[in-house]
């Protein structure tokens, strides 16, 4: 290397100008000093956790009886409430520094909100116990309740999304989108935090499923990959921006099944019963009991 | 924090709640002591190992030559023999007790299945080569056999649906299924265990493939992403709930090519040479040399 | 276990079997002792201190302000540095050695290639923001430009795409091809490097999109889930083989919109303000301002 | 590098000379397959979960309460039991290999004795208790219990001795002397584990102290860094060789103090309350009540 | 296992009689919830950022210049100031809840610490770089001050004694205690925080040393290994219990040379440029340039 | 917190400060871009794999036989030669910069020596086998050698002296003596890599012995804890610097014993078959047969 200077003098032009806050307006994160920040490994120790608690003996290294289940349990959700604690407490300051600037003392609302999702795991292993029954039902390839917990990406989809629904419902920010994504990125089964889905949900395969925000799904219903159930499109305010939060995705009725890559666009909705074929193309209602197929 | 032992009686309430067995039927695991469960991160390292033995050279951390070769393949070789005896183990273990209520001792039968497997991945790397050649041959991107290893993602999954697909066939339970969904989380792409590939198989791209567990593939065949092999319904026994293993998924013979996203549903037959288009729904049986698009 | 030998006996066998440097053409990597080989670990590394150096504040454990920005940027570029060179020379040797047998001294030349990407930083930063705000405009959903960093899968695949991008026009081989193979499996969204992508590019959930090689984007284009850019056939060679490098991708010009799953095939040009329907299927040319939508 | 191949060449050459069993006699330890090793960092973990369950609230990573702590004991011990099983089975397999040239079926044994081990750990938290408040009163500068525990060397070195005469008694081969061995590595307090201690023992500073297997050590003894209770010369059997086991080391009666670097050897005996200044050379019997200083 | 209810019944016996708080007065540490707790590994990192900032350049992964020198440093006092405040905390409440059973709020108080001890050391390395010096002249086998710095146990210890040091006299509790044992641990030298050393101090080999807590050490001094300075005796309370931090170990003033294994006990001064002869054991006041040898 | 900024301002004058490479001289070591450094992790892995090399089938996770040693042998050596090479590297570089200020090509020179190092291992191995088999008949508590070779201080210092003492025959600077210093850390014995030590060697307990860097010592020799062959003074040169490398230490001749704690210092001789006891202080030639006893 015969001028190895000039690598430290690149170095350094490079730091000065990708130091320069003045450019970073809106990219650059400015953290109060002390407050915790969203950060991925925690958010995996979570639904880790989560997984532990809700299936027990599925995950995690050593064998559960009636007596070790509480030991096991009980240390899972003590790690549970500290770690969900304080990333509750960063998307609390995340988003209030967005909106006011500083953030008060949330460690203590995080606490207490973080309370209240461990006391409401036990309805969410209620409902995710009818999802694993749907699967198992629904799939002549499953052959025990076993195998579907263990390795079909609808449960672990569905187990992000019903843990992040109900922070969602809590009012916490920013963090029950990041685990949704979280489970997008392993099972391609994209679902917003916010959409309401009942008991008895099934999904086979699953990749390239969206499922937007401001859907309601009610119970047994089943959908196969690449369904999408989106906007069509959405009205702008007076600056030519969308409009936030206005319902603009579909309602499915119970009992629906909808076959791989149907598009569903819009607030339409598509009654109990129906059967959307593969490949179809929606953007009206559907009657109860209708089938609606390609050509 | 004023009343903090209320956080501990939140958290008493919901280890109570969460560790009652009574409720727990089907969710709650109950391994026999000492017996080992199947684990994630240990089926992880088998697969790299597996990738590692394969495609010497391309994964791990030293330069290899002939001599030094023998070394590294011979430890992998031990540590694959070890743990994989360990999830085979785990397999029968679980499938067992779900069945008969306990296990007998599956360590010997895990040790010679697991021996099995070792002894047939030559033959696993053969017809590897023949998907790297034909995916070399098939992608003008392409610019090495290096390239396609390194960093296909149809390699990815084929090389573990290959691995899969023997444990399979010697009957392991389990174990094969969470290896292939380990590659559809990770490629996209998901193909059941059980479904026969034959060689020079491509894929391109590959996010949101679906082959089903008893699809028929024959060689020199190539699918683009999207693409799903699927039942298109199946019947139920007299209780209402699917009969399970019936031949329901396309068979496809030598030399077709399907496009993105198309859709083959059912116990169809795909003849030699055929070619059928992106987007195409299809749910009857196709000629050799037949051209199906859409419209 | 009354045979120990036996499995030893298999073990050793298995060892010679796949140890057979004559039977492993092209699949054997012969590294020469001492030069860097790729390696996925480290290449997730790289890719995380890009993402903590162009959106500060967001990825890394503590809190940043306008004074400890520098440290951490400057410690971030000095790895970055070293790791980049070493990927660099891995991808020179590689394919050196495929071409020519040998590679001569890379070191030097890939460390003068990883500063030039790393001076290049501060203009990815300058377009990955513009991605940015179209993400935030364009969902109804996002509620914070923090939130779009963080967890939209578009953010993450188009900042390993525009560093990919950047090492390929720099002419590093392989390692652009593996980074953006990164983001596919993390996303499912799979941009070639070799791809021109304009500024203000927005992807919506992303599972399942296809962007080829010889693609050119425009500014301002907007792309859903499971849209493919891709080839729709491509000349053979004299030997059958396909030729490499021919432009075969669409052309996509400024404000085009492309709803989900729609297929455009082969070298066509969809003309600026054009608006491509869900599901459609094209293989033509479109003009400015048309709206193509299914049937 | 002119040469790579003579790298290799030598390589192969030291494989082949270090692998040369008929050399090896004594040297290489030939497990049988599946059989646990003895193994440092499992070992360490074992002492680590002895010190979590015995002084609960100074070591792990979390706040304990009378509710918590139940989970956290219970972990810990299930953990232990799984981990001290595989180590008491290996040094079984070690020592009766050595003897008898296999094993038979030891886990089963090794599981009680790793359950009567738990079961005493009530009692060696008794008397360790003593010990912590022999060395708080003892030392002026002692601040706290608290900080006894958490760093007095004495305390770590008695925590190990007081499980490792546990194992000793129990008949536990090899494993005892590990542990000792690491305490004495970290503490430079050499304690055999066969050595019989009483209750608030304390030592002083520590380092350099030896207590030979055959020591006698009563109730209230403390010492200081470098004393030896050692052997004076010992018989030899018809082959030259010492005669194992015999008692061969001091016997220190009730209320004993000894200053740093004394050194006592041979069978002889410490009357009660008597005091033996630094630095003495000692090997005859002292009375009860009698000082020895030097000159 | 013909009974592996057993284990299960001796494990849960075990966890009740190991968690009855009431039986665990004094040994059983009830931290307030939050709190954090002294921690092993985290003060070994805080011992290896004082290191790497000490001594640039012979601590950590990668080369340093004039240019990048600072970003290291930055980085590490960053984390060193979060880290250290977490431990100085936990001391603080460590002995706020011995003293009056809670501890407010400490982590205001516990960053004001921190930041102090961060602006001391400058200082501390001055001092430090004067040890160095001292270690390399009276070393003949001492090749470069690099050696001295990266393998003398001497300057290992000096590290941890001097910022300990500095926290005693911050008035931080516990954790230098803990920090001088870690380097106790690590190098058989047992400083205690609050001794005081002068300038140019060398310890030679160190193994067995002892400095007492109410020790005044003077510039230039020299010890050998084995070296006591402790106290004689120690008056006691009327309960007979030894009276806290009264004057009880040895003036040592300049130049003073201390050969090995010697004792010296008690409240005595060795006068300037003494010198002290190996195994020499002292109970009284040195003038100064007197020679003390055995016989 | 009311003035967060007031920690930034001490951080960063703290960083200027200690930035201050003006000041640095001597302690702050620039290392030219690229070289290695010497790493305290790196050499710890490079003892593990010389103990595994060494001692097959004590260090390790699985079992050996005579078909799978073979394999272990040679990735640990693969490893061990790549690791050891960086280090000699890291030494030749640090040693040259200090004396003319740049290394000139030493990765090849220290690939020759590591190589030679290799090629010595068995030797290394021959003459630590008698020291194994000198413990086990020395010592009435060793139950087998395994016990001796498993948890012996002795072994493990010896194992470090005699590795560093070949690569310090082969010129390396600096490693060797990083490597005996970490090996006192552990044990407490300190030997210096360039002391000359014949076969069946023994030391028992260890705490505290000091061998120096002009040591001869004889074959059949043993010491017991806290031994010192010392220097007792070294002449100084004009500028009253001590001479570096004069003979100044024990010449220590076959058979002989020396006792715990004795003193030896300067170059005298102790003839073969001497008896040394313990607590004595030696400074002059002792001979053959002789026995030397306090008073």
């Amino acid at each position: 290397m015969n001028a190895p200077e000039s690598y430290t003098q690149i170095l350094s032009k490079a730091v000065e100008a990708l130091s320069d806050t003045s450019e970073m307006k809106g990219l650059f994160h400015q953290h109060r000093h002390g407050d915790p920040l969203p950060s991925g490994p925690v958010l995996e120790e979570i639904i880790g956790l989560c997984r532990a608690v809700l299936f027990p003996g599925y995950y995690g290294k050593s064998a559960l009886n009636s007596v070790t289940v509480k030991y096991h349990i009980g240390m899972e959700l003590e790690r549970l409430f500290s770690l969900l604690t304080s990333q509750i407490e960063a998307g609390l300051c995340f988003s209030r520094e967005a909106e006011i600037g500083h953030c008060g003392d949330c460690h203590e609302y995080a606490s207490s909100l973080s309370a209240l999702l461990i006391s409401r795991l036990a309805d969410v292993r209620r409902i995710l116990a009818t999802d694993v029954e749907a699967a198992y039902l629904g799939d002549p390839a499953a052959q025990s309740y076993g195998e579907v917990i263990s390795c079909y990406p609808a449960i672990r989809a569905l187990t992000c999304y019903r843990v992040a629904h109900e922070l969602n419902r809590l009012g916490v920010p920013l963090i029950p989108r990041i685990i949704t994504e979280m489970a997008h990125s392993e099972t391609g089964i994209d679902i917003h935090p916010a959409a309401e889905i009942g008991h008895h949900f099934t999904i086979d395969h699953g990749t390239g499923i969206v499922i937007g925000a401001t859907c309601i799904i009610g119970n047994n219903v089943k959908l196969y990959q690449g369904v999408t159930l989106g906007a069509k499109s959405f009205p702008l305010d007076a600056n030519g921006n969308p409009i936030k939060n206005n319902p603009r995705h579909p309602i499915i009725c119970d009992n629906v099944i909808i076959y791989s890559n149907a598009t569903i666009l819009g607030r339409v909705t598509i009654g109990r019963d129906a059967v959307i074929g593969a490949n179809v193309w929606l953007t009206r209602d559907v009657g109860p009991g209708e089938r609606v197929t390609k050509d």
